[in-house]
């Protein structure tokens, strides 16, 4: 067959097989976006509409309830990791685990509704450029262009989480934090002020950190605040009038973005401090009605979510979401990137179980 | 006439100013050295040895004692300085002040002793890539190809000392002092150890740093220990597993380069140091006849070099040596070098005299 088509007949391992087939690196998501177009399409059960690379397509049973499932459909940059390669029931390649293995699981969810009517009705987005800064993400795009698409009730993530529910995620905020001295010759250093030096401090506070660690809808978060880099220096001769700090603080979802920069701006009082980043967290939404439903039909377990997710585009909208999908986080965009085909196989199973209402 | 000619019977500004056009950045010495060749080579009572694009002319009067008197030939990389522009009395342009006014002085001494026979023998050395790696420097070279060539009682080194005796030099010695933690990612940082915050308690160390300021021949020195640069990071999410923290140390010259490595790697106790540069200081060494006369002949007044210089290759061939040459060493590597017209001539009429024994 053509190596572009995808086969929704065939197994959710072939599948995700064929999706990861298909470069997509972030910017290049052009012929994976027309396989899935092409694919649901020919389901015809389903309402589609494209915004650039991204794909939605919806199901109209006038259900009482609406789930979003959603997944990125593009990639990390290659790493020497394609084609996929199956081997003692583990599938290896670019995408198979962040996240080509969760949009598989997708396109047999939406193939399968049309025989065995769900009772829900379903949107499924695939989106673009989920890897790049967020002025590009698909989804993000969507929460402004057509927010209407994306109305509804629960919304799933599928990015990699061992196949077990992680609710919510923690915020993620970037600053540099910036000490200024003064440029002297460092055979003469006293004539000048040392900025590195300056960044002692800077660096014990942070030793001195404490970590927050809160209970929501009984998941502990656990918080972080980190330098990421370090730079200063001018030349091996010279004292230097500049020291940089790059800071990660992620932030539980206890806390705005606006709490999280007062407390970033407080813990660095006295230093220069920029903000060079921000996303807000999401909260685990368990209290809610449909997320409840779904935790208990996939069997109970749930775990916090401390990375950032696009979870936080459903929250925004106010959509209670959880991340559910095959495959270990720790191997994303790692080299040997691999997906179990029993992830993808269990997710498969317990989503149409949900959906189908047998569970 | 020709611009790459140099005339010998014109006066100390022009002469520093016919150096200055012709272009001689560091590794492209050699027109510069064929005009001083020819030149020295014209008046008839030098011998001259050239190595690469090192020039050394020597009289051979049987005097008591020889005196060296040594100049680079190159300069720093262009910075929009050429050609030269005389203003007010100030000769501006790249390689004015480091160091081709001290050339100049030297070819107008060299020019000189035909008809005037000195007191002392000298021997000249115009060298080649001093503002490189010091296995290019074409004086450290000759230390050990030609240590013969070089012998003398005394040594003038005519870096900018603005035209007064600076003795001795510090030594300076680059050391990386390395921290290693463990990476992870930085939504769960607490399963990595992070090598920034580790640099932490090293820059503390820095701050503590009291310098060592010893008084020798009677003129005090100044050490520095300093950070001159930091790196560390890996990614924005990435609990980074390294930092690298670049320190130069300053010492004085009562310290050998065994001994500061000791105080380095002591001081830095419990950290992985590696020395990366070494370059052992000069004595002041104005116990000897020879320094002690020339101090005085030139006015008494002598200061302490803290900076690195060439001395040193003489110390390590036993010569006392000194620096004395016209410009302030502060304007050395700027865009706006310059050399004042009146040190030009000072160093000229000084070195005359005392050559010339009527001082």
């Amino acid at each position: 067959m053509d190596s572009m088509k995808l086969d929704l007949s065939a197994d959710v391992v072939t599948l995700t097989q064929q999706l990861v087939d298909i470069e997509s690196v972030s910017h290049h998501e052009e012929a994976i976006a027309d396989a899935v177009e092409v694919a649901l399409g020919s389901l015809g059960h389903l309402t589609l509409t494209r915004r650039g690379h991204t794909i939605v397509a919806r199901t109209d049973l006038g259900r009482p309830e609406r789930v979003v499932i959603a997944g990125h459909l593009d990639t990390v940059p290659l790493n020497d990791n394609l084609p996929s390669r199956l081997e003692d029931g583990v599938l290896h390649g670019l995408g198979t685990c962040d996240m080509k293995g969760g949009d598989a699981v997708m396109l047999k969810l939406a193939a399968d509704v049309a025989g065995n009517e769900p009772e829900r009705d379903l949107t499924f987005v695939f989106y673009e450029a989920e890897e790049v800064d967020s002025v590009h993400n698909g989804l993000r795009k969507l929460t402004e262009s057509d927010p209407d698409l994306l109305a509804a009730d629960f919304a799933i993530l599928m990015e990699p989480s061992n196949a077990v529910v992680e609710a919510g995620c923690q915020g993620t905020m970037r600053v540099d934090v910036r000490t200024t001295g003064e440029r002297s010759h460092s055979a003469r250093s006293w004539k000048g002020v040392n900025a590195i030096h300056l960044a002692g401090p800077v660096l014990a506070r942070l030793n001195d950190y404490v970590a927050h660690k809160p209970t929501i809808d009984g998941l502990t978060y656990h918080e972080g605040l980190n330098a990421t880099g370090i730079r200063g220096g001018v030349a091996g001769n010279v004292i230097p009038d500049e020291c940089v700090i790059e800071v990660n603080f992620r932030f539980a979802p206890d806390r705005s973005e606006a709490e999280a920069e007062a407390f970033v701006r407080d813990f660095f009082e006295g230093y220069d401090v920029t903000v060079t980043d921000m996303a807000a967290g999401a909260l685990p939404g368990l209290d809610r009605p449909a997320a409840k439903a779904f935790v208990e039909a996939v069997g109970g377990e749930v775990n916090p979510k401390f990375g950032w997710t696009d979870v936080a585009q459903f929250t925004k909208l106010g959509i209670p979401a959880v991340n559910f999908g095959p495959g270990d986080p720790m191997f994303a965009h790692k080299q040997d990137e691999h997906v179990p085909t029993a992830h993808l196989e269990h997710c498969e199973r317990v989503l149409k179980d949900w959906l189908g209402g047998t569970a």
